[in-house]
């Protein structure tokens, strides 16, 4: 993609699901391709917990920093900019750019904190349709996503019906199960109960790293699969002795704390707290009230569905799940589970057996948009 | 089994595995029904992880709390104390009455903490076979256990051969594999970043509660399935609203708080440091230096192995490989995998399918240890 530019958009008031109202809401965002003169050429990309708007190229041309699905957007690949307008946006709630609890409060010129409201994946969605709106997108040929984008495609599609010709959803669910809850919990305790977190006003002041380093490294045990940590760390031992007992003696835990570490550096500590909280709190079926069936009645969107075998925290029966109730609703809907090694993150690890998947799917649609 | 008395026995010095020698090592240690004359009817039982040498009967006539495998071991009941001469003892490092970081150092008068030594699984064996010789017992019958319990069991058919009629290992593995390293990593260091951890010296002031909760609360994901946690929370809310943001809505998250705060009352943060630490340097290939049909050449035990279809700590293909390595070395073997819907815990919940299949062993093996 080469260099491209990080951008925001404000977009004033942002009326939120809980019923209150977010003041002076700006969303962080990054487009690739051009957009069509009728404004239907447009994907939407959405990213999961952890990401960011920067999904492709990079920001100085020096730079070897690459967005994080720098693999598939670009001229030529999955997502082709010589034919399609790419945006993909960070989240509100986040702290990429977009209005989030680190965000300064109008209210009293100090960030949020706790003070920020509770935000869910509806509410990402919204800002997301006011971005398009004001970019001048008429309709969108796709959203796609994996794990909490998943959820966000899918959100658009109840959302939007008219809107969106088609969903790509990978590696999600039509509700957050409870062992996705519990491993969430653990690691909002871990971030509530570092001294430093402060009740969320830690900003000024040193953050509560700990707290966060612990939660992603349960996060990323989550994102492997028994297997990928088999294949990748077996129990291969470090070749240093640790310095201290209980230090790391086993290369799984040296990966786990490198990544924890890395992650503190790279994200807020609040933010952790509201995005899992709003995956926590998505379920279609609002509580069993509805069927899936009956939550995708309206639905106009074309969906392709994609699970792997070896992911626990989103296994394919729960991609099944959202199968059976698009089909059962009537919307047409490919589904493919790949056995692929890679647990959770198979949706991030760019390999022919996914691409391949989303080609055909695209390719298709394609015609089926032009017609 | 009604009152029982909890014992101790002072083995003096014990050679651990590491090359140290821990002075002056106590052992908690509980038994039920008679020892015969020949001293050859007893069968030891292996705690696992967070368990104690109490594992029957009640202290006090009017407790209501009963050992942790009351449902087990009794007259008439599986481990039939009405034949068999029924021991339990406390792991050495554990908290719960045999020497570990929590006790008295002899050479500075204060607590161990952090200069207890490392132990391994089979320095637990070595001291519980000391305390079998001080009983009198001349052969075990059996020797059974789950989890940390079965790796202790397997061990104790390699350390003393002769000594062990049977051995049944249930819901374990014939070492630990990453994804168990890894979420006992993330208890250790919610342990270790607890600031009232203070480097494991923190007896006499107010104990890493938060840590130590924290790090139970991992495990207890660990022991339940995707599906027991489906059919016992799915995404039940409580009744009450949060007080506060990110408190407890999910009656998944007030269950992990509950098990968290219920064991900072009854477990110490440095056993848990030291006790996961020795199931995570378990290992009988011996970092592959040896196939486990090394391992187990010379053994003359017979072996139950029990594994459940939804433990996926330990799941069925860890005891299967243990089967493999038995069956490669001529050792006669009976595996049962058991379809249960209870986790891991499934070796701690009673039921008569696991029943009838260790009745069926026992008897068995009675006729062939008879003859």
């Amino acid at each position: 993609m080469g260099v491209v530019k990080a951008r925001h958009y404000d977009l004033g008031v942002l009326e939120l699901e809980s019923g209150e109202k977010l003041e002076d809401v700006r969303i962080a965002y990054e487009t690739y391709g051009g957009l069509n003169k009728e404004g239907t050429n447009a994907i939407l990309i959405c990213h999961s917990l952890s990401g960011d708007a920067h999904a492709a190229g990079k920001h100085r041309r020096n730079s070897r920093k690459h967005g994080w699905y720098d693999v598939a957007v670009g001229p030529g690949k999955t997502f082709d900019t010589r034919k399609y307008f790419i945006v993909c946006s960070n989240v509100v709630g986040g702290c990429k750019g977009s209005t989030g609890p680190s965000s300064t409060n109008p209210e009293t010129g100090r960030p949020y904190g706790l003070d920020f409201p509770i935000v869910t994946v509806r509410d990402m969605v919204r800002a997301q349709r006011k971005l398009l709106d004001h970019l001048g997108v008429k309709k969108l040929f796709a959203v796609a996503g994996g794990s909490l984008g998943g959820m966000q495609a899918l959100q658009w599609s109840l959302e939007y019906p008219g809107y969106v010709h088609s969903v790509i959803a990978i590696a999600t669910a039509a509700k957050q199960y409870p062992m996705g809850i519990a491993f969430h919990e653990i690691g909002r305790q871990a971030i509530q109960k570092d001294p430093r977190w402060k009740g969320g006003d830690y900003y000024g002041s040193s953050r509560p790293a700990d707290g966060l380093a612990l939660a992603r490294q349960v996060g990323h045990i989550t994102y492997l699969s028994q297997d990928t940590l088999e294949r990748k760390f077996n129990r291969n031992r470090k070749n240093e002795k640790p310095r201290k007992k209980f230090g790391v003696e086993f290369e799984i835990q040296s990966y786990l704390q490198y990544k924890g570490n890395s992650f503190v550096r790279r994200f807020d500590a609040n933010s952790y707290l509201y995005i899992t909280h709003a995956i926590d709190q998505f379920d279609l079926t609002e509580g069993g009230a509805k069927s899936l069936r009956d939550a995708f009645k309206d639905v106009k969107s074309r969906f392709l569905l994609v699970s792997f075998t070896s992911d626990w925290l989103y296994p394919p029966e729960q991609v099944e799940e959202i199968y059976e109730g698009l089909a059962e609703a009537g919307a047409p809907t490919t589904y493919r589970k790949l056995d692929l090694p890679y647990g959770h993150d198979a949706f991030l690890v760019y390999n022919n057996t996914l691409g391949n998947v989303l080609v055909g799917f695209i390719e298709r649609e394609e015609r089926e948009y032009g017609s």
